[in-house]
């Protein structure tokens, strides 16, 4: 597995475009189209926030037909919380793209994402679809990732290329956060392309582990939209033997892909400084690694600290104690990269100086040993700046 | 019942002191000790992070003999994290204090508040204990208050008299916050004391009764800290009938008395500029209304709006959507102050100015109707403002 360049037009047969339709004020892209030449097999994860918005009742809908020729997706406008009009605009988004672009709207996936409570503009929609289909290109990826963009500050897109059964197949994404990001089934908006030849119902399962293992263990603020939605197509085109069992190679690369794009919302998160990655080892069970991986990575206490790169261990012990995961708090040992700082459950005598070096990095580490088992859980997170109170309390208004 | 004046020496029989012992820098008190003349009744909750500190294993301990003669604490360090060392320190400490009051040191409650890994300095503990002995007084009750305050920018004391069968009684008590604060069980520290005669049982029961409805119902952070204890003496001195069952005057005293600080507490969250109060209407049960009233209260997204007084209210939608509490999403209605902002799940067309005046006060409060049941459940919390990462960025270091 090598990864490459581009996004979800990296694999053969998948043309996307972004454009800007009107919906975000200056003249950034919000409105982006990725359409498969042909049409795909497709899976999905979605949010499991009992508020969800009127696209992914649409996205849930169309995804039990297992195929999509299309996602059409805005920015700047969630159209959550929208009711009986809300549902009939993504429809007839659906409709009016299916018609353009000479499909069956029900293969048509429909994705938004933005401020929660406000009708789509419908003309502008329609702008954005008619715009959109004429600018659709085999390399349009990059486009597509910059109009999904709300509070992001950079695109966010993976490639990587490998072999499966001897033929080389492709897997290209992208995503966006970059708050209202808490791991809850899918977190915040990701799409995929591939032109492996794969059943839907291995591509659904191999995409649900990949995201239990990549989106749901990402947490910018602890709040779980009302849109996540994460889809994946699969053309076909490497004219593989059809996968139709799990398949470690692809598992293995869908995973990889999925964990970048995670990592890049982590970094990417409101007002974050820095990446902060926390791997929790010997864990009885994955649910109490992830219990207490979770705690540190949402502690409002741990994330201050390490913006200040301030070593205090106390805050991560006060979270793993109190994430429900199971443990003997004297056997705890934490690290911060590879500078030990609790041993038996006390302080280590540690340097603080060196704990602050290995704070200060664009990539910040905290390593938890639990002596309860054998399994490791690891979960990326940002941490809390002045900038993350700036963004979100100027946001909407 | 009326409320009075005063805190922890507000009843007959009580008498405290706080002093400068040597943990805080500058001559800020930072040593405090309560201290009931005749040997009381007592009951007390403590925390539930596993992660727990070395004076609660102690109060865990000495609470099972069900009496107390006086509670030692110290502020500036929390004695958490500390191992053998620390467990010894709170004992020792119990014995000094003991052998100074000249009472059983078993009867001696040890509580710490403070930087967490960190061993006590004995000396300055000794030294606090002959200080504040020296200076045990009927009116120290508010010295005392001052004396285990941290980050809290204000003092927190409330008493209120009441009759219980024909005599009068009284319930005083302090608290102190402001981070590191979430419901499980206790929250941070509280000591009250009350000259009611009653059963240990029945004190044990009225007060988790109270403190489920008031401290475990206040979050700052979201995070549970390693010390949190709520302490209750009752010396009996009002010389009432021996309360022996559930005793709904006496419950609506004590339930005032922690609702009140509670709130305190929550008004004086780390950089908060308000107190914000969630009022959950018609849930299915009272752990849905929790589960709501929480989610609300915790989110980040929401208290940064309430900051700006933004009535963002698809994050009000986001957050009770996440929590895991049963509703129809078309049935729900949210109030800020008294102006509906939220009709049949989507915008009910309020005025945003008129919102903003509701969020621009002292006190702002959310209502939310779930329509899913009959149940109530209120949870008070602060916003999210710049002080607070300044606060926990340069807090420790």
């Amino acid at each position: 597995m090598k990864q490459i360049h581009g996004g979800v037009t990296a694999a053969p047969g998948f043309k996307a475009a972004g454009v800007h339709a009107g919906l975000k004020d200056s003249h950034q892209k919000d409105f982006a189209i990725i359409l498969s030449d042909s049409q795909a097999t497709a899976a999905g994860v979605f949010t499991q926030n009992r508020v969800c918005a009127a696209p992914v009742t649409l996205c849930r809908d169309h995804i039990r037909n297992q195929v999509a020729n299309a996602i059409v997706i805005n920015s700047k406008n969630a159209n959550a919380c929208t009711g009986h009009q809300g549902l009939e605009d993504a429809y007839s988004t659906a409709k009016l793209a299916g018609e353009t672009l000479g499909v069956n709207s029900n293969s048509i996936f429909v994705c938004s994402t933005g401020v929660i409570g406000q009708q789509l503009p419908m003309d502008i929609i329609e702008n954005g679809i008619h715009l959109a289909v004429q600018m659709l290109d085999g390399d349009g990826g990059h486009d597509a990732a910059q109009a999904i963009m709300t509070t992001d500050i950079v695109p966010k897109e993976v490639a990587v290329e490998t072999k499966i059964d001897g033929h080389s197949i492709i897997i290209g994404g992208m995503a966006k956060g970059s708050g209202m990001i808490a791991p809850n089934m899918a977190t915040m908006l990701s799409f995929l392309t591939t032109d492996v030849n794969i059943s839907p119902e291995i591509l659904q399962t191999t995409l649900q582990t990949a995201t239990r293992k990549s989106f749901n263990r990402v947490t910018v603020d602890s709040d779980t939209s009302t849109n996540d939605t994460v889809l994946i197509l699969a053309n076909g085109v490497a004219e593989n033997p059809q996968i139709t069992a799990h398949h470690q190679e692809f598992q293995n690369a869908l995973d990889f892909v999925c964990i970048e794009l995670a990592k890049m919302i982590a970094r990417d998160g409101e007002g974050a400084t820095k990446l902060l990655e926390i791997v929790i080892n010997n864990a009885r069970n994955e649910n109490d690694g992830t219990l207490a991986a979770r705690a540190v990575a949402e502690s409002p206490l741990v994330k201050t600290a390490v913006f200040a790169n301030d070593a205090n261990w106390g805050r991560i012990m006060m979270a793993i104690g109190k994430s429900g995961a199971e443990f003997d708090q004297s056997n705890i040992e934490v690290w911060i990269g590879d500078c030990q700082i609790v041993k038996n459950g006390v302080d280590a005598g540690f340097d603080e100086q060196k704990a602050t070096e290995q704070l200060n990095k664009d990539t910040a580490n905290i390593t938890i040993d639990l002596h309860s088992g054998h399994t490791g859980v690891t979960f990326w997170t940002c941490d809390y700046s002045y900038d993350y109170i700036k963004i979100n309390a100027e946001y909407r208004t």
